[in-house]
């Protein structure tokens, strides 16, 4: 049970340069050696990352594929000796990709790189052809006569920066989110948007939207980054393009998906849990290494290092959440079912895997110190801290929303919209030494919010 | 005529740290100049570069796209003021890819990404299903028994390193040209190969390869690195994996293809020209920016400074190979119509167009000083001086080996292999001012080799 822990130890003690290093005297010696410990030698992570990725790969939500995951999931928890592992189903409306391409037809004609963005309507098999209309944002496309737009396949640009802390995607994400709907009631045959990803290759970034406003889905889809230069470059000679568009999409009704949960039981089972979480479908074009298979495993192996540790005072609940990336689904249903039961704090990976730069929490004024705790046991790590007053995460954010509790532990995003709803999100991406870097910062943060580890007796093992 | 050299002077002449730095001795000041016009200024090789991928894009051999690249070529090399613009045309052999698609569908269903190679057998609409059987050589496929193989797909491993100066494209690329007849011979059903390339992206290689010693073609793919990885991975769980393999390629029978050649007349007729060349033609997934755009219009925009700057002595031949992808053919077509005249030097650029790090040449021992010439005037670009004894290059391969002098300049390959043959190879990965350094290189080059420049006479323009 204690087995990783006391390895891990020894590591730590084996390197004179640690040991001879005088620690934090503001910091938990308990504390600290789990966070070393993880640093030097979590495998669980990287366990978790790899047989999801490979085991199961695209799992895109309401397919069988997420089921299967799911049933992967309850092996692989149950094999790490969580308790009262169990699936919270519900029910959702199900989209899946079909045939997609395009292909500039006139004045030069080539193939471009599409896919089709979630819930995108479909060309049919034939497709659909169009002259481009270009926007360089969807401010310019709002204010657009609908006489420019109608009957045409609109374009819509933007210049998304690559930025530590992520800052760009809710900005520079919104023609994808809204671009759709608002070339739809402007009566476009179709639209694509430059992918929402900061990287240089033919991978096109894939996505939710949803038609609003009432508007009728149109198709829709993303050109990779390449291809929205060169159609630029091909307007840029002044001549009408046109476009053949391909996007064989299908709404498939109502399927099922689920929250997977286990939990490490407190040794005070009246006590409100800690909940950590990510989630366990992924988009459909890579197998989901950095969204979210990371998020799932840091969570699980921050939970197992705390149980190999000993017993905690607090329940730590995890929750692999199903179906975020259509529209955040697991985490409504979860509010639902447990949204007004109390809890200690929510936290959740869903930013990839590399390293962890900055911690912001919401604990309350009450729990001030507890936050600077944390703050301070993190701070060996190389990570900053931020507010006091912000916690943020996909599904967890209506609860955060509600008052809840919470931590985040920032990860660099500088490359995490180069990969990001790509074919390209596969488990090459994740670095295990950043990883490592994430399931030690998360450790350390739930040992803290643990309310202390009760280590079992050694007697037997002398 | 020379109002680009001469605005460059002024660039050179503004700068005083440029200015105020003593040149070489060894170096004619005629060609510093020159060079270092090119390397501040040239625009030639991007304007090239820019529009033959942007207005005609991926250009297979014997398709209508090279084609059209043809016609565009010579449009582009009359305008630019080249004399006896021609195409030399003839005859291939034309494959093309058709739709295309893998899947393991046992034990663990899931997408791989995977491309053609050139010449592939076709699997037909349906595609096969077999049961992989895998080996991480040529070698190890070669003493396998047939029993092992026949009726399953083969898939073969390998691991190219990324090499400054290309090495391991030969060594490593034995899996594609050799692993299709060597799997066919022993009874396979398909064949993919880890790509030969060495990027993390879900874009496979491409690339040629043929059916010898009266093998039957197969279906023969490239599978992504990250996907060669996770097939890796599942096999090593010991479980049978099965593959279902689509790959509808066609050969069309003959078609057109051929050789654009325009010429810069030498004062005296009578010498042997300086032949400057790239091929025209791409494979189909890219745009074929680095492979290679950038080769032809490095060639052509030396051709045309030294024309911009006055009368070589020597008449240089710039050739834009047809068919190089497929099998050297417009090399080959070259050699027989012209393989028999004498040439001066010939000068190939097929690597792309990051920084050229070493001059080889192969002039003869007659000409050692021209050699050495050849090396101080190309040292202040950063160039080490290699062989006196060695050039190659793809299409004048065959004729460098009948003995014509040529000479090599080698660009820097670590990341060539990244791009080469993917459908990322667009002209983002070009290095505007890389793309200079060539040039620069490439107008010194043909400078020395040029005979002497006659300048017009400048007493109009005062």
């Amino acid at each position: 049970m204690f087995r990783s822990l006391v390895a891990a130890s020894l590591l730590v003690a084996a390197s004179p340069l640690v040991s001879q290093v005088h620690h934090s005297p503001l910091v938990d010696p308990k504390v600290a050696a789990l966070r070393d410990a993880a640093l030097e030698g979590d495998h669980y992570a990287w366990d978790i990352t790899e047989g999801l990725t490979t085991e199961i790969g695209p799992r895109l939500a309401g397919t069988d594929d997420e089921a299967r995951a799911r049933e992967w999931a309850v092996k692989k928890l149950t094999a790490m000796g969580f308790s009262n592992v169990r699936v919270e189903t519900f029910e959702m409306p199900t989209w899946v990709r079909g045939r997609e391409s395009a292909r500039i037809i006139a004045p030069f004609p080539q193939p471009m790189a599409v896919a089709a963005l979630g819930n995108s309507g479909s060309t049919g098999p034939e497709g659909v052809s169009g002259e481009i209309v270009a926007f360089d944002s969807v401010d310019a496309l709002r204010v657009a006569p609908d006489e420019i737009v109608r009957g045409k396949i609109v374009f819509v640009d933007h210049a998304m920066p690559a930025n530590q802390d992520g800052s760009g995607y809710g900005q520079f994400g919104s023609p994808r989110r809204q671009g759709p709907t608002l070339a739809s009631k402007k009566g476009a045959l179709g639209i694509v948007v430059r992918s929402i990803g900061t990287d240089h290759h033919r991978t096109p970034h894939t996505g939710s939207m949803s038609f609003t406003e009432g508007a009728t889905p149109i198709p829709a889809g993303a050109l990779s980054n390449p291809d929205a230069d060169q159609l630029l470059r091909i307007l840029k000679r002044g001549l009408p393009v046109k476009m053949h568009l391909v996007l064989e999409s299908q709404n498939l009704g109502k399927r099922q998906s689920g929250n997977v949960i286990a939990e490490v039981p407190g040794r005070d089972p009246t006590l409100p849990p800690i909940l950590v979480s990510g989630h366990l479908d992924s988009w459909d074009q890579g197998t989901g290494a950095i969204d979210d298979a990371t998020g799932v495993a840091i969570a699980a192996a921050a939970a197992k290092r705390i149980m190999d540790a000993g017993r905690p005072l607090r329940t730590i609940r995890i929750v692999w959440f199903g179906a975020e990336e259509v529209g955040l689904l697991g985490g409504q249903d979860y509010r639902t079912k447990h949204g007004k039961e109390p809890h200690y704090a929510l936290i959740e990976s869903d930013f990839g895997a590399d390293k962890i730069w900055k911690v912001d929490s919401k604990l309350g004024e009450a729990r001030k110190s507890e936050a600077e705790a944390i703050g301070k046991a993190l701070a060996p790590l190389g990570i900053v801290t931020g507010s006091f007053n912000e916690a943020e995460g996909s599904d967890i954010g209506p609860m955060l929303g509600d008052g809840h509790p919470g931590v985040t532990l920032n990860q660099d995003g500088t490359r995490y919209f180069d990969i990001h709803h790509t074919a390209d999100d596969t488990l090459d991406k994740v670095d295990p030494a950043q990883l490592r870097q994430n399931v030690a910062a998360w450790t350390t943060v739930v040992a803290i919010l643990s309310g202390g580890i009760e280590e079992p007796k050694r007697g037997k093992r002398r």
